[in-house]
């Protein structure tokens, strides 16, 4: 213990000493006032939280000098307009998800979620080690912004059905909420699109103009009781089997932070993705539990069916290709990672899950 | 863009006003040196860069002015040491890994690596919304130390071994180098658990003393060469699902930081630990396809050995428990947040995966 005591005094106590000082000299950092709009209402509580939990990160590693007030969908903007706030200057940043822009640039779906794309845990490999970053920031440069992932709702389940899904026929005709690229992959199959605001959807379930609905996670689906009117819900989620949602910043906001506030956002940005992932981790099983408690019926698609959707959805990334040389460019380097990457998780860590599982 | 413009004003261009004056004034904060020793050489070259980067991460958000320098393993202390100069202040913090210290306390293992365990993405859900942070604090309190998760290696190769493992009967008497509750469950089934220091094992496998091994990850076995020596490696990677890295933190020394530099910190560890998964996920595959290519040969285990290593598994947790209150208070929390989990990413993101690979 005195040796101890001997090498406290070189390291820890001495830094105990500098921390007399410090609350005073912190009120010099500098303060910034900043605007995030998120793309989400409150009542989608986890992922709405992913903008607020961020914010509260930021404010806590500056001493509550760098202060971002964040404001729902519709307060300022309308949730689906946040990018072009920022890209703007409406405001400084968004909370939001990258995929409801691919009427402007279809390459950011690369970023959002994909049918039979990576996980969240495969798109930050790809993102950091894949190549991925340098790809995206092509993709975000033509918007003025800088992105930073901030949030993943890991993979969704593939819809809410009226009717049970038998074969790929049962697609043909089907109504169904879907939106982005899962919407073309539906249409491919003969379903039909479908776009509703989140409220009118319960009702056109129950009255049958509408024949199914993808939303968001298990835990938030249960709350709009989708399953009372529409039972059949499907695994596995390959659909969607992550959903990223990202801090856009303008340009020009960032570029007027100094440097150690900017590595503040993204290391903030990284604790909010952590959190998201987590916290539906935590919420989806139990709300699983519950709903198949109370008459949700859930189903595996048939291997034709899985098959038919895989086909369509790769075709729909070829035809992209074939009109966006952007897109194209970053297809063959996202295929090429996630191949790879499936394969060798499917003797790694998903595969030790299943076979975990299937020991009871 | 009228509009926009008058909008900047208030915002962005705001923020860019208050950012003229800022290098000067950050020149104010605070200026602390610590000292990380890390469990690992500098060899294993992905599991010690988490030191590094939490390091530069941090001197990132403080300005240069929060500075951390990192020692390999063995260079200020040896390895396994680490968390004992820690706790005695030796140093502020260590980089480590939980598991090399459950000879003082078992229950350390819940935040390291179990067989048939949960994956990092799961690991993190308990911590932070499965009542796992309490609990671990309440272990680490014991030590004297804080923690923060701050690197993972994701699943690990169920080792590299001289001949095949057909049936259970061929693990009894089977030496192998593999620690902690891995040799435990490998001793149930009649093996003979080694330890051996890193640069031994490939002469001890070449010669037959040792007839096999579990090391790390793919990406670092491959420059050991192990599969030269014993070619049969196995999948799936069930005995050790994730092995988290951790930053311990004198509390005496974390006491002393201002709570935006323990914020600072935190935060580095959620990057760390993002960053180190992706890059072992990038790496494992390719490291995978290389020494398939050169002679190594990838087997499952049988589904009676696995059976017995599940069974081994629960047995040698049970046992611990019976002896120790706390890791039986953690073992009831942690299996059930398992059970629950494992359940759903059965239909959800692990599904989808090998769905996905299985569809081409």
């Amino acid at each position: 213990m005195a040796v101890s005591r001997r090498h406290v005094a070189k390291g820890a106590i001495a830094a105990a000493g500098t921390a007399v000082a410090m609350p005073a000299i912190a009120q010099s950092m500098p303060t910034i006032n900043w605007r995030m709009t998120s793309s989400f209402p409150k009542s989608l509580d986890t992922i709405y939280q992913g903008g607020p939990s961020l914010a509260k990160f930021v404010s806590e590693m500056t001493d509550k000098k760098f202060n971002i007030q964040v404001f729902s969908a519709g307060e300022l903007v309308p949730g689906l307009q946040a990018l072009d706030a920022v890209q703007n200057g409406t405001v400084e940043c968004c909370h939001t998800y990258p995929g409801y822009y691919i009427g402007k640039e279809a390459s950011l779906i690369f970023d959002g979620s994909l049918p039979f794309g990576m996980t969240p845990r495969q798109h930050q490999a790809w993102l950091q080690f894949g190549g991925g970053r340098a790809l995206m920031d092509e993709v975000y440069d033509k918007f003025n912004v800088v992105s930073i992932q901030a949030g993943n709702t890991g993979a969704q389940m593939a819809g809410w059905y009226r009717k049970e899904i038998k074969s790929v026929e049962d697609l043909k005709g089907l109504k169904m909420r879907i939106a982005g690229f899962g919407g073309r992959v539906l249409t491919k199959l003969g379903g039909v699109p479908q776009q509703i605001a989140g409220g009118d959807i319960y009702p056109a379930l129950e009255k049958g103009t509408l024949d199914a609905v993808e939303f968001v996670n298990v835990y938030d689906d249960e709350k709009l009781g989708f399953y009372k009117v529409a039972p059949y819900c499907y695994g596995p989620f390959v659909m969607e089997m992550e959903a990223s949602i990202n801090l856009f910043i303008n340009k020009t906001a960032w570029a007027s932070l100094p440097p150690y506030y900017q590595a503040i956002l993204r290391a903030a940005g990284a604790q909010a993705d952590t959190e998201m992932i987590a916290s539906y981790d935590a919420k989806n099983p139990k709300a699983l539990a519950s709903v198949l408690k109370n008459g949700a019926k859930l189903n595996f698609f048939p291997n034709d069916v899985l098959k038919a959707l895989k086909t369509a959805s790769e075709q729909v990334l070829d035809e992209e290709a074939a009109k966006n040389p952007l897109f194209a460019k970053i297809l063959g380097n996202w295929r090429a990672f996630r191949s790879e990457i499936h394969r060798y998780h499917n003797i790694a860590d998903a595969r030790a899950e299943i076979v975990t599982y299937s020991l009871g």
